[in-house]
């Protein structure tokens, strides 16, 4: 069996995306939330039957039968991953997993309400709140990298939303049943309404499960999408999901789904239908790649600090007692990307409480994983 | 030489667009803004290079060479195409073009502002306008399809921006140099802003040219895409380009880029780097198509009215004289759907000025436009 992971450097290079044309030949690019992986064939295939056929019309009206063919597909997966009965018909497409967030957050919230939000976190999560002219609220993580519910319950005390990232990225995080049950019971008493970005829930790399959140927060909305576990951040489409107790989608604008890729949509489905063992594959080796990170860092940089990840394919590192970081007081990315050549997520883009971490993307070849490694152990040891 | 309208209802059927979707398969669809095309060799190919290669992460960021690739595609499409002098360095990618007017229509007027339409208009205009939180203002279209200068001035005393759409849909007007310079006076003297969805640009059908907005209202900004002339509407993307006087798009936020699909970004460049010869070819067959209606009308529905479109590939038609029209005062497209199993675009859905009229779909295959039109004399004769 190849593994996805079975690409080499020269046939990465020649990719034109942001991961491969930001930086100088030279650097080694282990940033951004793309993956070193061969393409899942079905959805390859999927793709070239739309473009050779001219199927690059607008994605069908939900009222169609083939208007809830994404739903559909997405709910067979989640039954089948997740254990998940996905309301179909309650569903609405959406262009991407952030454009449908905050389309969400504008259903629940008004101008200038409060959305809460935990750093570290996803960059956009802050940018895309701002942008829709709504208040950032922060309700940091723990330093464990769990939901702080006394944090939480202080922040929202003063919002109307809380943008959940589950699993968070970047720290991997899962949270549990009963984090999510506590939760919604802290929002149900603040009458904040929970938002869940859950883009990354297919790349399940421990032993937890993934509980989606509105199984236990009923008036929930989530947002999915095959973007994130099937290396399609390059065809935008996603979907959102309502609780039983959501009845906000309804009054969703026919136009949001305006925004929607016919195209992308036709790969999500094929991404849905038919990958579950290249997805398998995706996870085993990015396992592997983690213990092969831990290994090395065990060894040859103990100073580095790291909580495995339950899910997505990030490795969230504390690097602050690095002899590195240490000597220079330097942020650890900008080390790495002057004297190692290799690029990283600095962790203050995701927030204060990212000072001395990098976020280093594990979705790679293992050859290309040890180059990475190298670099980073050459750089922070000195 | 084959016309890339040479295609089968069989085929097209196979098709899980919009179009081919939403009705019964006895319904002829010609409407929504698909072609039936065979698609351009050139992007069926640069879309399957990146598929195959896993080229399907992220945009590159405008400040790599790559983040470029695009503006340049087009850039150079627009002088040779259309003489125009496009500055790559301060344009800005955006989702699409309605996301991206909403995000230039943010950025030249505050919440609750007028911005002014001209109905019959795309139907999105308002829907978006409204749904940005701005106040919708009317200034319909002469009868003759024309700007009208009076309802402008009056429309602009309330209102901070106005959204041309030009070539006009769904009347095919092209505005004149003439009329754009008269406009721009007219909105430097009320201080309203134009933004120019020209998503039909390439599609100049007449022997009138294609007037680039910010060429003659040097604070417009205008929106492209090649999504609408190369169908591929599926697989979004568009850029926003200013005139020599506006600074606005230097405060777009970074992240509206966010939403550019990367896939859409290289079938686009495809499509305007090899795709002369493959629009000639669709020109010259809408063209064909616009004759044989026009002598179908002339023949068999003397009653109906039309003004022939210089750009597009609509024919917006009168049908208030036609005797179905007359004796059952019903909407056309209501009787042509019921009776004649035909699906047109209504004219209501355009604004109150389009009341009595369909936009018809002339971008297909000679035979299918024969029997379009034949169901359309059979109903409206009767």
């Amino acid at each position: 069996m190849t593994s996805p992971f079975d690409v080499t450097p020269d046939e990465l290079r020649r990719r034109t995306s942001l991961k491969w044309r930001t930086y100088e030949p030279d650097v080694l690019p282990a940033f951004v939330a793309e993956m070193d992986v061969r393409p899942l064939e079905a959805v390859v295939d999927a793709v070239h039957r739309a473009m050779t056929t001219g199927d690059t019309g607008y994605e069908a009206e939900p009222t169609s039968p083939q208007g809830t063919a994404y739903a559909e597909a997405f709910a067979d997966f989640a039954a089948r991953r997740q254990g998940w009965d996905v309301p179909v018909e309650r569903t609405r497409l959406v262009p991407d997993v952030m454009l449908g967030a905050v389309e969400v957050l504008r259903l629940v919230t008004g101008p200038g309400d409060g959305v809460v939000i935990s750093p570290p976190v996803y960059p956009p999560f802050r940018a895309f709140v701002e942008h829709a002219g709504r208040r950032v609220v922060t309700a940091p993580l723990t330093p464990a990298g769990r939901l702080d519910l006394d944090a939480l319950d202080r922040a929202f005390a003063g919002a109307r939303a809380y943008l959940l990232c589950h699993p968070h990225n970047p720290t991997g995080t899962l949270h549990t049943a009963d984090e999510l049950r506590a939760l919604g019971e802290l929002a149900a008493h603040h009458g904040v309404r929970v938002v869940a970005d859950e883009i990354h829930a297919p790349l399940v790399v421990g032993d937890e499960p993934f509980v989606p959140t509105t199984t236990v927060i009923p008036d929930a909305i989530a947002l999915h999408s095959a973007s994130k576990a099937f290396h399609l951040a390059g065809l935008k489409a996603a979907i959102a999901v309502p609780g039983p107790a959501a009845r906000d989608l309804e009054r969703l604008p026919e136009i949001v789904r305006h925004g929607v890729s016919h195209v992308a949509s036709i790969a999500h489905q094929a991404a849905y239908r038919a990958g579950d063992a290249w997805l398998d594959d995706v996870r085993a080796g990015i396992r592997a790649n983690g213990d092969r990170t831990a290994a090395v860092l065990a060894e040859r940089l103990p100073e580095a600090r790291w909580d495995r990840p339950a899910a997505t394919y990030f490795a969230w590192l504390d690097l602050r007692a690095t002899p590195a970081v240490v000597a220079s007081g330097a942020d650890p990315a900008r080390l790495l990307l002057a004297r190692g050549r290799l690029a990283v997520n600095p962790g203050p883009t995701f927030g204060e409480a990212g000072d001395g971490h990098v976020r280093l993307n594990l979705a790679t070849a293992p050859s290309i994983l040890d180059d990475a490694l190298g670099r980073l152990v050459a750089t922070l040891t000195r």
